[in-house]
This record gives C-alpha cells, sequence and structure tokens, in this order.
C-alpha cells in the first residue's frame, strides 16, 4: 500500500500506538504538541516539530520570507492549540546546493522575524544538501502550566464551539503571514476553563471532526453562523484549511462571560459561537446545496 | 552565490550571528547541540535536529530500519559529544506519496529500536507529502548536569587529545549501524574534567580543525597512531566521515588515570591518544605520500 492511499491521519494512527511512550508523557502524538514532563513540578515541557516544503506548502517563487515566517508559525500555531508557551527553535534547511545563499538569508529573515514576535529564541539548527524541492523543518520547545495545558481531549457534550477570527481564503495570502492566536490562547486558559481546543490547519470540515472523534462527543454547527473571510464562500471556509484560527470547546455556562470579556480584550478580533458538542458520538454529515459531504467521517 | 560555492560551516557561521539568541542559551549554535537553561537550576535543556535525505545520507535500495536507526542515532551521537542525556524525540518525515507505507513502517521500526537502545521517547512528529526523495528530520531534546556540559570550546594548549575506537571505513556499513558513544562520553564527564568534545560525523581532518578553531588552539596529530577501522587507509581514517566517534581533549595529567579507567570500564573500546592541542593558532596542514591536504584550514 501506498503512503497516498492510507492518508497522513491514518498513517500517524498506525505508527502511533507502536511510539516509546513513557510515563513522562502527558499527551499522545497526534494531538497539536508533545507535553511531557519537565523537571519543574508545575510546568510541563511541550515539544512539536512541523515542515514546509516547497511544492506542497508554498510555490517555488514564492518570497523566501514568507517562507520563513510559515515555517515557524505554523509549530507556533500548534503552540497555541495547546496554549503553551514556546521558548526555544530549531531549524532543519533542506536545500539544493544550486539554492541562491541570498534567499536563504532571506529566508532566516523571516524565520527570525516570526520568532522574535513571540520572544522565540533559535538555538540550532542543521542544514543538508537534497537533490530535491527545498524543505525546512522546525522544531519547537517550550513549556505550558500543568492546569492550563489544553488538547482536543475534554470535549464534553452540551459545550459551545467557539472560532477566532474569520474562515475561509487562508490559501490566498494569509497561510504565509498569519499571526498565531498564543496570546489569545494565553488568555483564555488563564480566564476561563477551556475544554478542549486546536488551531484550525486543515479546515474546519477535517479539523472539527477529529476534535469531537478525540473527545469522544459529536457536534453540530450552525452553518449560517460562520465566520467568512471576505470574499470566501461556505465551502472554503470548511473545506480549504490553512486558517490557523482557534477552535475551542467551552461549558456554556461560560459563554456570555466568555463573549463580555473577549469584546473587551480583544476587540479587532472576531469570537464567534459556531454551533455545539453533543452526545451523539458521530460526526454530523454536512449536505450543503452543492450536494458535498463536507466533514469527514471518523475512520 | 549558490549554497554550494558557501560551503555549510560558512552558511551556519553567516546565519548564526543573528539568530535571536537570548540569556537561556548556554551554547551557541553550530555546536554539537544546543544547551539552554532549563527550569531545574542544577541541569541544562539540550536540543538537537538533524535529518537524513536519500541519495544525500542513504541510498534508495537501503534498508528502511538502518535508515531509522541512522536518523534516530546522528543526533544522539551529537549528545554524547555533548555529555547529555537524551529523553525525548520528534520525527518529521517527508516522503512521497507514492511511499511503501510497508517502508514507512520499517523505517518507524528503526527509529524505535534506536530510541528504545537509549530510553528514548518518540513523543510526536509530523509528515507531509514531498515531490522529491524521502528525508526524515529527527529533534532530540534532554538535558545535562550544568557542570557536565561540555562543547567544542574549552581544549586548552597541552592537552591530550583521545579518539574512542577505529576511524575509516564508516560508509561502507557503519553509518547505518553505529551506537552512539553516549555511554561512554557520561563516564567521562562523571570521572574526568573534559576541556573539549565532539562527534567525528565529518571526518577527523573536517572535525578536528572545528575544535581546535572553536578552542582558539593548534594541534598535533601523530599520524601513525591513529587506530585505523580494518581494512580502511589512513585517508579514510581522516577524510571519509560517517565515524561517530568522540574527539576529546583532556589534560595531560590525566593521561594515565584516564587510560587505564577507561581499559577497565570498556575493555572492548579502543581509546586512543592521537595528539595534543597547541598554542599555535593555526591548523596543521598535513601533507601525506599522496600530497593530499587533508586537514581543512579554518575559513
Amino acid at each position: 500500500m501506498k503512503v497516498r492511499d492510507l492518508g497522513e491521519d491514518r498513517l500517524i494512527e498506525q505508527l502511533l500506538p507502536r511510539l516509546s511512550l513513557r510515563k513522562a508523557v502527558a499527551t499522545a502524538p497526534g494531538d497539536d504538541c508533545a507535553v511531557v514532563e519537565a523537571q519543574h513540578r508545575r510546568k510541563l515541557l511541550v515539544l512539536k516539530t512541523d515542515c514546509v516544503v516547497e511544492r506542497v506548502h508554498f510555490l517555488r517563487g514564492t518570497n523566501a520570507f514568507n517562507v520563513g515566517w510559515k515555517a515557524m508559525m505554523r509549530p507556533l500555531s500548534d503552540f497555541a492549540a495547546t496554549s503553551a508557551v514556546p521558548q526555544f527553535a530549531l531549524i532543519t534547511l533542506m536545500a539544493p546546493k544550486q539554492t541562491e545563499v541570498a534567499w536563504v538569508k532571506e529566508l532566516y529573515r523571516g524565520l527570525r522575524r516570526a520568532a522574535k514576535r513571540f520572544e522565540v529564541s533559535i538555538v540550532g539548527g542543521e542544514t543538508s544538501s537534497t537533490p530535491g524541492p527545498v524543505a525546512i523543518s522546525t522544531s519547537v520547545v517550550g513549556f505550558v502550566e500543568r492546569d492550563r495545558a489544553v488538547s482536543r481531549r475534554g470535549g464534553k457534550a452540551g459545550d459551545d464551539l467557539f472560532v477566532t477570527g474569520r474562515l475561509g481564503g487562508g490559501l490566498k495570502q494569509k497561510h504565509l503571514q498569519f499571526i498565531p492566536r498564543i496570546a489569545e490562547s494565553r488568555w483564555l486558559t488563564k480566564n476561563f476553563p477551556i475544554h478542549a481546543m486546536m488551531d484550525l490547519s486543515d479546515g474546519l470540515g477535517t479539523d472539527l471532526p477529529r476534535l469531537a472523534r478525540t473527545s469522544k462527543v459529536g457536534f453540530k454547527i450552525q452553518v449560517e453562523n460562520l465566520p467568512l473571510t471576505r470574499g470566501a464562500k461556505l465551502n472554503d471556509a470548511i473545506s480549504e484549511g490553512e486558517d490557523y484560527e482557534l477552535l475551542f470547546a467551552v461549558s456554556s455556562r461560560d459563554r456570555s462571560r466568555l463573549q463580555r470579556a473577549w469584546a473587551k480584550k480583544f476587540p479587532k478580533l472576531l469570537l464567534t459561537r459556531i454551533g455545539s458538542l453533543n452526545r451523539k458520538p458521530k460526526t454530523e454529515n454536512l449536505k450543503l446545496p452543492g450536494g458535498y459531504v463536507h466533514f469527514q467521517q471518523p475512520s
């Protein structure tokens, strides 16, 4: 069987159960970040790696600064999902020998600028030649307070589902310039018991079923409530991906307090209640006028 | 200018000064590992990333188990260089969609087996498709006691230079099956003040000048003392690379105690005094009968 036929989720699932997880691990791989016991009793170590590959995550002509920005911000978006504070980053650059040094320098300028935005130190890295496309792998290490670590698990039937910002249109420009919602996520876990959270990188139609499945609940979405990016269609908001917004579940009892406090703290960033979690452990198949099944069934 | 014309060392040097190093960083990038302040006062956090790329670090037909083994053991060899204890690993796999799942599973079996050898937990990872060759990036996080962290710096004029094992012939089979010298390195720093240390991945002729340059000293090698792998030529031992043995500098006052204790603790592993560090801040150009300049000049 080819990797293509299995799909990334299934591949990770098949590889994961056999990974050598020790007691020190607080969450499992497949989550947005790995969270492990740190030396400090009240804090957990948080680890995440991600990569961007030419012709997969960016096109050949893309501005190198933007590629560097994206390569750093993607794993930082997973830190936002975990409500963790990133501290250190390592960069692995795989580039053909004929790559222009000026391009690489511009790439690192993007990486550094993105790291600086969240006070992350780039503390190491490795370069390798490759006969293939440019690829950049970024690993980030940081911490989260034990009582503030959030994962995809923990969503409860009856919880409200919220998303930050607007969905859709990510592939146009946002995927190269987005700002991970770390500040928002840290504020959320400081002030509210957030049951489950993730960042929307593959699109709501793929990511929400993942959250529901991991939390062992179902979900119901009010499609008419989805906050669309200007010019984006409903289908874009569900299927396009690269939104890098937060999706989270919180008790409906906190709804009005959350909405009031959010509007005061982040007046420029939309927070939208898009639906709720329910007992039905099956995901809802959303049939839109076009007839597409947008939400992926659990496999 | 192309990356090819600049070389990896120069590229890293040009990129490094501008990296956002904060106070928390105990050693600089370009060292074998990044060593940063941990929460625990007596321990430092150690971070390392590395990659293996098809057609650069392994050939297309290479046994996938061995590729996985190498992908894990390369960064662990840097932990040996730092005398650090590895704890957690993250894997980024970039593979074409037509890759056989069986190949990927065998790759992970190699990764897991190698990790288990040193009680490392693989706690996360990411997969991506690629239009190019298979590439695996491995990031490892661990710790080192503050008073046992070793780097390439710290070598002093008059120090003895030692290498473990035998050099040369690494490309034949050893580069796919080597065992990083972590146990040996940990024993060394527990029992002796090791001034400087690194692992030999690019060959003594490239790596020793790096150590000398970073320590701001010169070196002198007794070529006739170099411990050659059976069948390997002197030139292989100096230039071939992929030895993954330790090279370290220690006060000559510790010489006889070290040699006695080593022979007792590691009777099966050779420890050879190959030369010494000296004041001359220039590297020695070794002209062998063939006429090659084997030791790289500092740039």
